[in-house]
C-alpha cells in the first residue's frame, strides 16, 4: 500500500536539497540543484545510449560504479555536452567544489548538466551557485531544487509515497524533468529519486533497471534521445528496515513496486508535459509475440507524426495507426489485427468496423486518450505514453535559442 | 548529355495518357490516371515494405513479375489499403475493366491507390472514371494524368529528358506524387517514369533498383513509410536503339544515369512539396565506414523533430545535429566529428568552431541549405534530401479529413 505524502525528495529520512538562481538560465530562474543524503547512500543509475553522451554523463558513469552517492549537483540552462576537455574538465570541477563544500569524497557524487547543446558551462556562475546551493540545503529545499532542473517544462514533476517494509515505515520520492528531446534509449531525462529504505545496492540496481524498462524507456516525446539522459535514486538507510539483499526477500518485491510506481508517475508526468502537449496517449498493443514486438509496434505508433498530429486535430485517423504497426518491424498480420481507441472498437480483422460515431468523437476530444492494438499474434503485450504533435511544439522548439 | 524536353511522361514515343475528374477526390479535382503504352513495355517497379501494403500493391507485385506491362491506372482520393478481401477485389476490378478498354491482358496493368486508408473506393464512380480516361488517352494528356495522381501535393512533379544511345535520340520522363507519409524504405509514395528506350526487363530493373536506393530511397519527410508506395518504369523500345540486354554496355550505364537524374529530380520535387516544407535540406555524412553507417546517420538528423523544427526557426542548433548523429546507431566519435552548414564550419573536432556569425545567419535564411556532417573514420558518403518542421505540417496533418 503505497500512501502519498507532502514533502517531495527530502520527505525520506536524512535527505536535504537546495535549488538557487547561478544566473546560467537567461530566464534568472533557479539553475543549480544540490541533493544531499546526509549519510553515503547505495546508489543505482541509468544514463543516455546516446554516442555523443556529455561531459557529465560520462563522470557519472564512473562515479556511480562504486554502487554509493552521497550527493547530486545539477545545472539547468546549458548541457555541457559536445563540449570536448573543456566540458570534461568543468564537470569535474563541478564536482570537485561540491566534495569539498560537503567535505565528502568526489566519487560519491552524480553529475548532471541540462540544456543547450555545445556551449562550455560558465563557471563562475555554476560554482557561486555550488556554493549558494549547500549553503542552503535544507529539507525545505524540495521545491526550489526541482525547480533548478527545469529547461522547458510547464510544471514541476514530484512524487513522494510513504509504505511499510516489516513494519517500518519507509518513504521513497522522485523528481523528473522532461519536456523536449525525450525518448528514452536505457534512460530518459533527469529523473532522481530518493528513499530512506535500507537496500544493498546490487538489489538497487536491479530494481531500478526494471522500474526504467517498464516506465520512463517507455516514453516517447519527439523520437530524441537526450545526449544528457540520467535517472538516479539514492537509498540511505534511515527508515531503519532490515537491509534488502535479497531478490527473493517479500520486501524487496514491496520495494521494486513502489520504485516502480515513482518512475511510472514521473514517466507520465513527462509526457504530459511534452512540449506543446495537448494529449495523453497511452498506446497498448497486446496479442504480441513478445514484449519486444510489442514495444517496436507501440514506439512506431508513438513516434509517427501523422499519427501525432491526427490526435491534435482529434481525428480517429485508425489507417495512420495500421501504417505505422505496419512499417514498425514487428511481426503483423492485418486480417488479425484489431483497434479500439478509448474502448471503442474502430478495426476488426483489419478493416473498419461499425461504431458510434457520437461516442469516438467524444473520446478523441478528451485529454487521455487509450489506444489498443490486438496483433492476434500471441500473449504478450505492451504500454508507452506519449503526447500528440502540435502547433506549440512547432513553436517551442523552432524558437528556442541558440 | 541529357536535355531537358516538354511534354512529360507522354514524350517518350507511343506513349498515351489522361486523367479525368471521377469524383473521388471531395475537391473535385482529377483523380483517375490511365497511362498506356502503344505496344508492350518492358517494365520495373518497386513497392513499399509496409506490412499493411495495400490492395494495388499486392495485385501489382504480382504482375510486376512478367516484366512487361501495356498500362498503368491510378486513383487518388482512396488509398484503398486495409480494406480486406473486398479491397482486393476492387483493385481487381480497376485492373479487369482497364483491360477490357484496352483490349490488353489484365496481367499487363499496373494499378495504384492513393488517398486515405480505410476507406473502400468509390467502384461506381472509379469504373466511369476509367471508361472516361481511356475514351480520353492522347499525347496532350500528361498533365492532367500528373494532376490525378496528386493529394495534398501543391505542385506538379514531372521531368522530361532527351538524351543519345547509339545515336539514336531516346527519351525518358517522369512524374510523381508526394507530400505526407514519406519515408521510403524500398520504394516511397507515386512514381511513374516512361522511356521509348530499348532494354530488357531486367536490366531495367538493376538500374530502377539502383536509382531508387540513390534517389528515392534518400528521402524523408515525416519517417513514416505509406502502406502504398509505388515507383514503376516503362520500356517501350521505340526510340529504335538497339536492345540494351548486357550491363557491360555503354548505353546501359548512359541509360542507368539518365534514369537516375529523372529519380533524382523526381525525389527532390517530393521532399520541396513536404508537407508545410519551407527549407529544402541536403544532408551529406562523409567520413563514414560505410554507405549504410552514412546513410544511417544522415537519416538520424532527417527525421530528427528537433533539428527540422530547429530549421524552420532558421537556428543553426548544431547540438541537435551532433544528439541526432549520436543515438543514429551509426559509428561515431565525437572529437573526430565536424559539421558545416551552406559551406560554413561551426564544429570541428567536437567542439564548436568560430565562425562568421553574419554568414551564418544568411544562410540559414536561405530555402534551399546543405548540411554536410564528416565523422572523419572512413571514405564513404551517403546524402539524403529533407525539408523542415513548420506550422503548416501540423496543419495540414491535424486537419486532413478522415
Amino acid at each position: 500500500m503505497l500512501k502519498p505524502i507532502t514533502g517531495g525528495i527530502t520527505s525520506p529520512k536524512g535527505f536535504l536539497a537546495a535549488g538557487v538562481k547561478a544566473g546560467i538560465k537567461q530566464s534568472g530562474k533557479e539553475d543549480v540543484a544540490v541533493i544531499y543524503s546526509v549519510v553515503p547512500a547505495a546508489a543505482a543509475a541509468v544514463f543516455t545510449t546516446n554516442d555523443m553522451a556529455a561531459a557529465p554523463v560520462i563522470l557519472s558513469r564512473e562515479h556511480i560504479k562504486g554502487g554509493v552517492l552521497s550527493a547530486i549537483v545539477v545545472n539547468s540552462g546549458c548541457a555541457n555536452a559536445c563540449t570536448g576537455e573543456q566540458g570534461m574538465a568543468d564537470a569535474q570541477e563541478m564536482v570537485k567544489q561540491t566534495a569539498e563544500l560537503l567535505s565528502i569524497s568526489p566519487q560519491t557524487i552524480l553529475v548532471s548538466s541540462t540544456g543547450i547543446i555545445g556551449v562550455t558551462l560558465p563557471m563562475a556562475k555554476v560554482s557561486a551557485g555550488i556554493q549558494q546551493a549547500v549553503s542552503k540545503l535544507s529539507v525545505e529545499g524540495y521545491d526550489n531544487a526541482m525547480q533548478a532542473i527545469m529547461t522547458t517544462d510547464t510544471f514541476a514533476k514530484t512524487i513522494a509515497y510513504e509504505f511499510k517494509l516489516g513494519g517500518m515505515p519507509v518513504r521513497i520520492a522522485g523528481i523528473a524533468k522532461g519536456a523536449g528531446m525525450i525518448h528514452p534509449n536505457m534512460a530518459t531525462m533527469l529523473g532522481y529519486m530518493t528513499t530512506d529504505a535500507n537496500i544493498s545496492s546490487p538489489l538497487l540496481k536491479q530494481a531500478l533497471d526494471k522500474a526504467v524498462s517498464l516506465t520512463f524507456n517507455m516514453i516517447t516525446v519527439d523520437g530524441d534521445t537526450s545526449t544528457n539522459d540520467t535517472v538516479c535514486v539514492l537509498a540511505n538507510g534511515q527508515a531503519g528496515n532490515a537491509l534488502i539483499d535479497d531478490a527473493a526477500d517479500p520486501d524487496y518485491l514491496l520495494f521494486a513496486e513502489a520504485l516502480q510506481s515513482v518512475c511510472r508517475y514521473l514517466a507520465q508526468q513527462v509526457v504530459r508535459d511534452g512540449e506543446g502537449a495537448t494529449k495523453f496517449l497511452e498506446i497498448t498493443v497486446k496479442g504480441a509475440l513478445s514484449f519486444e514486438q510489442g514495444k517496436k509496434a507501440a514506439m512506431s505508433i508513438a513516434k509517427s507524426p501523422l499519427v501525432k498530429t491526427a490526435f491534435f486535430g482529434q481525428d480517429p485517423n485508425w489507417g495512420r495507426i495500421l501504417c505505422a504497426v505496419g512499417y514498425s518491424g514487428s511481426n503483423v498480420q492485418p486480417a488479425r489485427t484489431s483497434l479500439a481507441i478509448g474502448g471503442v472498437t474502430i478495426v476488426e480483422a483489419g478493416l473498419g468496423a461499425r461504431y458510434d460515431e457520437a461516442l469516438l468523437r467524444k473520446v478523441m476530444s478528451e485529454k487521455d486518450i487509450t489506444v489498443v492494438v490486438d496483433l492476434g499474434l500471441g500473449q504478450e503485450e505492451a504500454t508507452v505514453w506519449t503526447c500528440d504533435f502540435s502547433y506549440e511544439y512547432v513553436k517551442i522548439n523552432g524558437e528556442y535559442h541558440t
